[in-house]
Protein backbone atom coordinates (compact mmCIF):
# COMPACT_ATOMS: atom_id res chain seq x y z
CA UNK A 1 0.00 0.00 0.00
CA UNK A 2 1.10 3.31 -0.66
CA UNK A 3 1.57 6.07 1.84
CA UNK A 4 -1.34 7.98 0.15
CA UNK A 5 -3.64 4.98 0.77
CA UNK A 6 -2.27 4.53 3.99
CA UNK A 7 -3.94 8.13 5.20
CA UNK A 8 -6.79 8.21 2.92
CA UNK A 9 -7.58 4.78 4.79
CA UNK A 10 -6.41 6.60 7.98
CA UNK A 11 -8.62 9.39 7.95
CA UNK A 12 -12.04 9.99 8.70
CA UNK A 13 -14.59 12.74 9.14
CA UNK A 14 -13.87 12.69 12.76
CA UNK A 15 -17.87 13.50 14.71
CA UNK A 16 -16.44 14.77 17.70
CA UNK A 17 -13.05 16.16 18.88
CA UNK A 18 -11.18 16.66 22.13
CA UNK A 19 -11.82 20.38 22.94
CA UNK A 20 -8.38 20.22 25.51
CA UNK A 21 -6.05 19.38 22.58
CA UNK A 22 -4.35 21.87 20.75
CA UNK A 23 -2.64 20.52 17.39
CA UNK A 24 0.55 22.60 17.10
CA UNK A 25 1.59 25.44 14.80
CA UNK A 26 3.90 23.57 12.36
CA UNK A 27 1.46 21.31 11.97
CA UNK A 28 -0.91 23.57 10.77
CA UNK A 29 1.47 25.53 8.71
CA UNK A 30 2.18 22.02 6.77
CA UNK A 31 -1.34 21.89 5.97
CA UNK A 32 -2.00 25.11 4.51
CA UNK A 33 1.22 24.89 2.92
CA UNK A 34 -0.33 21.18 1.09
CA UNK A 35 -3.33 23.48 0.53
CA UNK A 36 -1.15 26.59 -1.13
CA UNK A 37 0.90 24.27 -3.55
CA UNK A 38 -2.17 22.46 -4.63
CA UNK A 39 -2.98 23.18 -8.28
CA UNK A 40 -6.23 25.28 -9.23
CA UNK A 41 -7.51 26.66 -12.91
CA UNK A 42 -4.68 28.06 -14.73
CA UNK A 43 -2.64 28.61 -11.67
CA UNK A 44 -5.08 31.91 -10.19
CA UNK A 45 -4.99 30.02 -6.57
CA UNK A 46 -9.06 31.96 -6.91
CA UNK A 47 -9.37 30.89 -2.94
CA UNK A 48 -8.04 32.15 0.41
CA UNK A 49 -7.96 29.75 3.49
CA UNK A 50 -8.51 31.26 6.83
CA UNK A 51 -7.29 30.30 10.32
CA UNK A 52 -10.07 30.82 13.32
CA UNK A 53 -8.73 30.28 16.41
CA UNK A 54 -10.22 33.02 18.06
CA UNK A 55 -12.98 30.94 20.48
CA UNK A 56 -15.82 33.34 20.20
CA UNK A 57 -15.57 33.44 16.66
CA UNK A 58 -15.80 29.50 16.32
CA UNK A 59 -18.42 30.10 18.49
CA UNK A 60 -20.40 32.17 16.32
CA UNK A 61 -19.32 30.05 13.41
CA UNK A 62 -20.92 26.81 14.96
CA UNK A 63 -24.51 28.62 15.90
CA UNK A 64 -24.73 28.62 11.77
CA UNK A 65 -23.42 25.96 10.92
CA UNK A 66 -25.87 23.03 12.38
CA UNK A 67 -24.17 23.22 16.12
CA UNK A 68 -21.65 21.16 15.15
CA UNK A 69 -19.33 20.21 18.08
CA UNK A 70 -16.10 19.90 16.11
CA UNK A 71 -16.25 23.84 14.93
CA UNK A 72 -15.48 24.58 18.34
CA UNK A 73 -13.62 21.70 19.73
CA UNK A 74 -11.02 21.85 16.96
CA UNK A 75 -8.30 23.99 18.10
CA UNK A 76 -8.19 25.40 14.62
CA UNK A 77 -11.03 25.93 12.36
CA UNK A 78 -10.27 26.26 8.72
CA UNK A 79 -12.16 28.27 6.14
CA UNK A 80 -11.89 28.29 2.55
CA UNK A 81 -13.15 31.10 1.03
CA UNK A 82 -13.61 31.50 -2.92
CA UNK A 83 -13.23 34.67 -4.93
CA UNK A 84 -16.26 36.13 -5.31
CA UNK A 85 -15.58 37.06 -9.52
CA UNK A 86 -12.43 37.35 -11.33
CA UNK A 87 -11.49 40.76 -12.00
CA UNK A 88 -8.64 41.88 -14.60
CA UNK A 89 -6.69 43.16 -11.06
CA UNK A 90 -6.85 39.68 -9.81
CA UNK A 91 -6.08 38.04 -13.10
CA UNK A 92 -3.32 40.44 -13.82
CA UNK A 93 -2.07 40.27 -10.03
CA UNK A 94 -1.18 36.60 -10.39
CA UNK A 95 0.44 36.72 -14.00
CA UNK A 96 2.42 39.28 -12.95
CA UNK A 97 3.74 37.18 -10.12
CA UNK A 98 4.79 34.50 -12.22
CA UNK A 99 6.72 36.90 -14.81
CA UNK A 100 8.84 38.41 -11.65
CA UNK A 101 9.14 35.02 -9.81
CA UNK A 102 10.44 33.25 -12.66
CA UNK A 103 12.11 36.46 -14.42
CA UNK A 104 11.25 36.01 -17.46
CA UNK A 105 8.47 37.41 -20.14
CA UNK A 106 7.12 34.58 -22.28
CA UNK A 107 5.07 35.39 -25.76
CA UNK A 108 2.57 32.02 -25.48
CA UNK A 109 2.09 33.21 -20.93
CA UNK A 110 1.16 36.48 -22.13
CA UNK A 111 -1.21 35.28 -25.01
CA UNK A 112 -3.19 33.00 -22.53
CA UNK A 113 -3.55 36.22 -20.00
CA UNK A 114 -4.86 38.29 -22.87
CA UNK A 115 -7.00 34.68 -23.38
CA UNK A 116 -8.14 34.85 -19.51
CA UNK A 117 -8.69 38.55 -19.32
CA UNK A 118 -10.90 38.49 -22.22
CA UNK A 119 -12.95 35.48 -21.19
CA UNK A 120 -13.47 35.56 -17.21
CA UNK A 121 -14.26 39.55 -16.58
CA UNK A 122 -17.12 39.51 -18.94
CA UNK A 123 -18.72 36.17 -17.27
CA UNK A 124 -21.12 36.71 -13.96
CA UNK A 125 -19.62 37.15 -10.65
CA UNK A 126 -21.61 33.84 -10.03
CA UNK A 127 -20.35 31.77 -12.97
CA UNK A 128 -16.85 32.45 -12.02
CA UNK A 129 -17.15 32.38 -7.66
CA UNK A 130 -19.03 28.61 -8.88
CA UNK A 131 -15.52 28.11 -10.83
CA UNK A 132 -13.60 29.56 -8.09
CA UNK A 133 -15.03 27.55 -5.25
CA UNK A 134 -14.60 23.97 -7.10
CA UNK A 135 -10.32 25.06 -6.87
CA UNK A 136 -10.86 25.14 -3.49
CA UNK A 137 -11.94 21.19 -3.15
CA UNK A 138 -8.60 20.75 -4.78
CA UNK A 139 -7.23 22.36 -1.79
CA UNK A 140 -9.36 20.27 0.60
CA UNK A 141 -7.99 17.15 -1.42
CA UNK A 142 -4.69 18.26 -0.17
CA UNK A 143 -5.45 19.49 3.06
CA UNK A 144 -7.13 15.34 3.68
CA UNK A 145 -3.86 14.20 3.45
CA UNK A 146 -1.53 16.77 4.77
CA UNK A 147 -3.76 16.57 8.04
CA UNK A 148 -3.77 12.51 8.30
CA UNK A 149 0.39 13.17 7.59
CA UNK A 150 0.50 14.89 10.68
CA UNK A 151 -1.69 12.47 12.54
CA UNK A 152 -4.55 15.30 13.16
CA UNK A 153 -8.19 14.68 12.37
CA UNK A 154 -9.99 16.71 9.91
CA UNK A 155 -13.83 17.12 9.17
CA UNK A 156 -14.70 18.78 5.98
CA UNK A 157 -18.35 20.38 6.38
CA UNK A 158 -20.38 22.21 3.59
CA UNK A 159 -23.02 22.13 6.25
CA UNK A 160 -23.19 25.72 7.28
CA UNK A 161 -24.85 29.23 6.31
CA UNK A 162 -22.29 30.62 3.89
CA UNK A 163 -23.91 34.16 3.79
CA UNK A 164 -23.96 34.24 7.76
CA UNK A 165 -20.11 32.78 7.86
CA UNK A 166 -19.10 35.60 5.28
CA UNK A 167 -20.62 38.36 7.45
CA UNK A 168 -19.23 36.93 10.32
CA UNK A 169 -15.97 37.14 9.38
CA UNK A 170 -16.61 40.03 7.25
CA UNK A 171 -15.51 38.20 3.95
CA UNK A 172 -17.47 40.83 0.98
CA UNK A 173 -14.78 43.55 2.22
CA UNK A 174 -12.58 41.14 0.93
CA UNK A 175 -14.20 39.93 -2.28
CA UNK A 176 -14.47 36.38 -0.69
CA UNK A 177 -17.39 33.98 -0.12
CA UNK A 178 -17.27 30.62 2.64
CA UNK A 179 -17.35 27.25 0.52
CA UNK A 180 -15.91 25.06 2.96
CA UNK A 181 -14.65 24.53 6.59
CA UNK A 182 -12.24 22.49 7.58
CA UNK A 183 -12.04 22.04 11.77
CA UNK A 184 -8.53 20.72 12.51
CA UNK A 185 -8.50 18.61 15.60
CA UNK A 186 -8.04 15.11 17.61
CA UNK A 187 -10.68 12.57 18.05
CA UNK A 188 -12.47 12.30 21.12
CA UNK A 189 -12.50 8.50 20.84
CA UNK A 190 -15.68 8.14 23.29
CA UNK A 191 -17.85 10.61 21.96
CA UNK A 192 -17.20 9.37 18.65
CA UNK A 193 -20.67 7.60 16.98
CA UNK A 194 -18.41 6.95 13.32
CA UNK A 195 -15.02 6.28 15.05
CA UNK A 196 -14.87 2.73 14.97
CA UNK A 197 -17.55 1.58 11.89
CA UNK A 198 -15.91 1.26 8.66
CA UNK A 199 -15.24 3.28 6.39
CA UNK A 200 -17.40 2.53 3.19
CA UNK A 201 -16.94 3.14 -0.37
CA UNK A 202 -18.49 1.42 -3.69
CA UNK A 203 -16.25 -0.96 -5.11
CA UNK A 204 -14.08 -0.30 -7.20
CA UNK A 205 -16.20 -2.20 -10.39
CA UNK A 206 -18.86 0.22 -9.12
CA UNK A 207 -16.51 3.17 -9.10
CA UNK A 208 -14.36 2.62 -12.37
CA UNK A 209 -14.88 2.23 -15.86
CA UNK A 210 -12.64 1.24 -18.42
CA UNK A 211 -12.65 1.71 -22.09
CA UNK B 1 9.42 19.08 4.90
CA UNK B 2 6.53 16.19 4.69
CA UNK B 3 6.07 13.68 2.50
CA UNK B 4 2.66 15.47 1.34
CA UNK B 5 4.91 18.59 0.79
CA UNK B 6 7.53 17.18 -1.01
CA UNK B 7 5.01 15.52 -4.02
CA UNK B 8 2.87 18.46 -3.84
CA UNK B 9 6.23 20.52 -4.86
CA UNK B 10 7.44 17.49 -7.24
CA UNK B 11 4.44 17.65 -9.11
CA UNK B 12 3.45 20.28 -12.31
CA UNK B 13 0.92 20.10 -14.27
CA UNK B 14 3.20 18.66 -17.68
CA UNK B 15 2.40 20.32 -21.11
CA UNK B 16 4.43 17.42 -22.96
CA UNK B 17 4.08 14.07 -22.28
CA UNK B 18 6.31 11.17 -23.79
CA UNK B 19 3.55 9.34 -25.91
CA UNK B 20 6.71 5.54 -25.97
CA UNK B 21 5.98 5.45 -22.71
CA UNK B 22 3.03 3.50 -20.20
CA UNK B 23 2.11 3.72 -17.02
CA UNK B 24 2.12 -0.01 -15.27
CA UNK B 25 -1.11 -0.87 -14.28
CA UNK B 26 -0.29 -1.60 -10.41
CA UNK B 27 0.31 2.43 -10.53
CA UNK B 28 -3.03 3.24 -12.56
CA UNK B 29 -4.90 1.15 -9.45
CA UNK B 30 -3.49 2.87 -6.98
CA UNK B 31 -4.24 5.77 -8.14
CA UNK B 32 -7.59 5.01 -8.78
CA UNK B 33 -7.78 3.45 -5.33
CA UNK B 34 -6.97 6.95 -3.82
CA UNK B 35 -9.74 8.59 -5.78
CA UNK B 36 -12.20 5.65 -4.52
CA UNK B 37 -11.06 6.62 -1.06
CA UNK B 38 -11.26 10.21 -1.26
CA UNK B 39 -14.14 11.82 0.94
CA UNK B 40 -17.11 13.23 -0.38
CA UNK B 41 -20.45 15.02 0.69
CA UNK B 42 -22.46 12.61 3.03
CA UNK B 43 -20.11 10.25 1.73
CA UNK B 44 -22.05 9.52 -1.75
CA UNK B 45 -19.24 9.39 -3.70
CA UNK B 46 -21.00 11.31 -6.92
CA UNK B 47 -19.12 10.31 -9.57
CA UNK B 48 -17.04 7.81 -11.60
CA UNK B 49 -13.90 7.81 -13.18
CA UNK B 50 -13.50 6.54 -16.16
CA UNK B 51 -10.01 5.12 -17.30
CA UNK B 52 -9.16 5.71 -21.30
CA UNK B 53 -6.72 3.63 -23.03
CA UNK B 54 -8.45 3.28 -26.10
CA UNK B 55 -5.90 5.21 -28.86
CA UNK B 56 -9.04 6.00 -30.90
CA UNK B 57 -11.40 7.20 -28.41
CA UNK B 58 -8.54 9.80 -26.54
CA UNK B 59 -7.99 11.01 -30.07
CA UNK B 60 -11.38 11.49 -30.57
CA UNK B 61 -11.42 13.75 -27.06
CA UNK B 62 -8.30 15.32 -28.27
CA UNK B 63 -10.07 17.07 -30.62
CA UNK B 64 -12.62 18.61 -28.59
CA UNK B 65 -9.97 19.16 -25.87
CA UNK B 66 -8.07 22.47 -27.26
CA UNK B 67 -5.76 19.71 -29.21
CA UNK B 68 -4.35 19.25 -25.86
CA UNK B 69 -1.59 16.88 -26.83
CA UNK B 70 -1.74 15.07 -23.40
CA UNK B 71 -4.65 13.84 -23.98
CA UNK B 72 -2.92 11.30 -27.00
CA UNK B 73 -0.23 11.09 -25.25
CA UNK B 74 -0.91 9.88 -21.84
CA UNK B 75 -1.02 6.51 -21.70
CA UNK B 76 -4.10 6.58 -19.41
CA UNK B 77 -6.51 9.21 -19.59
CA UNK B 78 -8.69 9.34 -16.87
CA UNK B 79 -12.22 11.27 -16.82
CA UNK B 80 -14.24 12.51 -14.22
CA UNK B 81 -18.02 12.17 -14.25
CA UNK B 82 -19.89 13.06 -11.91
CA UNK B 83 -24.25 12.47 -11.74
CA UNK B 84 -26.09 14.11 -13.64
CA UNK B 85 -28.64 14.44 -10.48
CA UNK B 86 -29.19 13.23 -6.70
CA UNK B 87 -32.00 10.65 -7.12
CA UNK B 88 -33.47 9.08 -4.08
CA UNK B 89 -32.34 5.80 -6.07
CA UNK B 90 -28.55 6.71 -6.24
CA UNK B 91 -29.00 7.98 -2.48
CA UNK B 92 -30.39 4.71 -1.02
CA UNK B 93 -28.14 2.38 -2.86
CA UNK B 94 -25.30 3.99 -0.68
CA UNK B 95 -27.10 4.06 2.63
CA UNK B 96 -28.18 0.52 1.65
CA UNK B 97 -24.08 -0.56 1.02
CA UNK B 98 -23.21 1.00 4.33
CA UNK B 99 -25.59 -0.67 6.02
CA UNK B 100 -24.68 -4.00 4.47
CA UNK B 101 -21.04 -3.08 5.10
CA UNK B 102 -20.62 -2.05 8.55
CA UNK B 103 -24.17 -4.72 9.79
CA UNK B 104 -25.32 -2.76 11.54
CA UNK B 105 -28.60 0.05 10.55
CA UNK B 106 -28.64 3.29 13.08
CA UNK B 107 -30.88 5.53 13.66
CA UNK B 108 -29.19 8.41 13.11
CA UNK B 109 -27.80 7.02 9.90
CA UNK B 110 -31.54 6.69 8.99
CA UNK B 111 -32.70 10.02 10.19
CA UNK B 112 -30.16 11.15 7.88
CA UNK B 113 -30.92 9.55 4.90
CA UNK B 114 -34.42 10.58 5.11
CA UNK B 115 -33.18 14.04 5.09
CA UNK B 116 -30.86 13.46 2.00
CA UNK B 117 -33.90 12.06 0.24
CA UNK B 118 -36.11 14.95 1.44
CA UNK B 119 -33.89 17.64 0.32
CA UNK B 120 -31.73 16.41 -2.90
CA UNK B 121 -33.98 14.96 -5.15
CA UNK B 122 -36.31 18.02 -5.09
CA UNK B 123 -33.50 20.30 -6.21
CA UNK B 124 -32.86 20.76 -9.72
CA UNK B 125 -30.64 18.63 -11.49
CA UNK B 126 -28.16 21.16 -12.36
CA UNK B 127 -27.96 22.06 -8.75
CA UNK B 128 -27.25 18.90 -7.26
CA UNK B 129 -24.36 17.95 -10.78
CA UNK B 130 -23.06 21.08 -9.84
CA UNK B 131 -22.34 19.80 -6.17
CA UNK B 132 -21.37 16.72 -7.64
CA UNK B 133 -18.72 17.97 -9.55
CA UNK B 134 -17.22 19.58 -6.66
CA UNK B 135 -17.02 16.60 -5.37
CA UNK B 136 -15.04 15.04 -8.12
CA UNK B 137 -12.44 17.91 -7.15
CA UNK B 138 -11.33 16.48 -3.82
CA UNK B 139 -10.92 13.39 -5.63
CA UNK B 140 -8.56 15.27 -8.18
CA UNK B 141 -6.76 16.66 -5.23
CA UNK B 142 -6.22 13.01 -3.96
CA UNK B 143 -5.02 11.86 -7.49
CA UNK B 144 -2.53 14.32 -8.26
CA UNK B 145 -0.86 13.78 -5.28
CA UNK B 146 -0.94 9.86 -5.49
CA UNK B 147 0.08 10.03 -9.15
CA UNK B 148 2.97 12.49 -7.68
CA UNK B 149 3.84 9.07 -4.71
CA UNK B 150 4.01 6.95 -8.14
CA UNK B 151 6.38 9.05 -9.68
CA UNK B 152 3.41 9.43 -12.67
CA UNK B 153 2.76 12.47 -14.25
CA UNK B 154 -0.71 14.54 -14.35
CA UNK B 155 -2.20 17.25 -16.13
CA UNK B 156 -5.71 18.25 -14.86
CA UNK B 157 -7.68 19.47 -17.35
CA UNK B 158 -10.92 21.70 -17.35
CA UNK B 159 -10.32 23.20 -21.02
CA UNK B 160 -12.74 20.24 -23.00
CA UNK B 161 -15.83 20.53 -24.40
CA UNK B 162 -17.87 18.72 -22.11
CA UNK B 163 -21.20 17.68 -24.24
CA UNK B 164 -19.45 16.39 -26.55
CA UNK B 165 -17.22 13.97 -24.56
CA UNK B 166 -20.36 13.00 -22.90
CA UNK B 167 -21.46 12.08 -26.32
CA UNK B 168 -18.31 10.54 -27.05
CA UNK B 169 -17.93 8.12 -23.89
CA UNK B 170 -22.09 7.41 -23.50
CA UNK B 171 -22.52 9.31 -20.44
CA UNK B 172 -25.95 10.37 -20.55
CA UNK B 173 -27.18 6.87 -20.33
CA UNK B 174 -25.11 6.16 -17.17
CA UNK B 175 -26.50 9.52 -15.73
CA UNK B 176 -23.54 11.48 -16.14
CA UNK B 177 -21.49 14.40 -17.30
CA UNK B 178 -17.87 14.72 -17.35
CA UNK B 179 -16.31 17.70 -15.79
CA UNK B 180 -12.44 16.66 -15.75
CA UNK B 181 -9.70 15.30 -17.45
CA UNK B 182 -6.65 13.65 -16.27
CA UNK B 183 -3.92 12.22 -18.41
CA UNK B 184 -1.67 10.02 -16.57
CA UNK B 185 2.03 9.40 -18.36
CA UNK B 186 5.77 10.68 -18.53
CA UNK B 187 6.67 14.17 -19.23
CA UNK B 188 8.95 14.63 -22.20
CA UNK B 189 11.30 17.07 -20.64
CA UNK B 190 12.35 18.00 -24.68
CA UNK B 191 9.27 18.87 -25.46
CA UNK B 192 7.73 20.75 -22.26
CA UNK B 193 8.66 24.74 -21.95
CA UNK B 194 7.10 24.20 -17.96
CA UNK B 195 8.93 21.16 -17.26
CA UNK B 196 12.03 23.77 -16.09
CA UNK B 197 10.28 26.59 -14.82
CA UNK B 198 9.56 27.55 -11.12
CA UNK B 199 6.55 26.52 -9.22
CA UNK B 200 4.33 30.00 -8.61
CA UNK B 201 1.83 30.28 -5.58
CA UNK B 202 1.01 33.70 -3.88
CA UNK B 203 2.84 33.64 -0.62
CA UNK B 204 1.38 32.57 2.95
CA UNK B 205 0.84 36.06 3.88
CA UNK B 206 -1.40 36.76 0.65
CA UNK B 207 -2.98 33.23 0.86
CA UNK B 208 -4.05 32.60 4.57
CA UNK B 209 -5.59 34.79 7.14
CA UNK B 210 -5.50 34.48 10.60
CA UNK B 211 -8.40 35.61 12.77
Amino acid sequence: MSETLRLLSWRYAAKKMDATQVVPEEKVERILEAIRLSASSSGLQPYQVLVITDAETKAKIRAHAWNQSQVTDASHLLVFAAWDHYSAERINLMFDLVNEQRGIRNEGWEAYRQKLLNFYPNRTPEENFQHAARQAYIGLGSALIAAAEEGVDSTPMEGFEPEVVDEILGLKALGLRSVLLLPLGYRATEGDWLVNLQKVRRSTADFVIRR
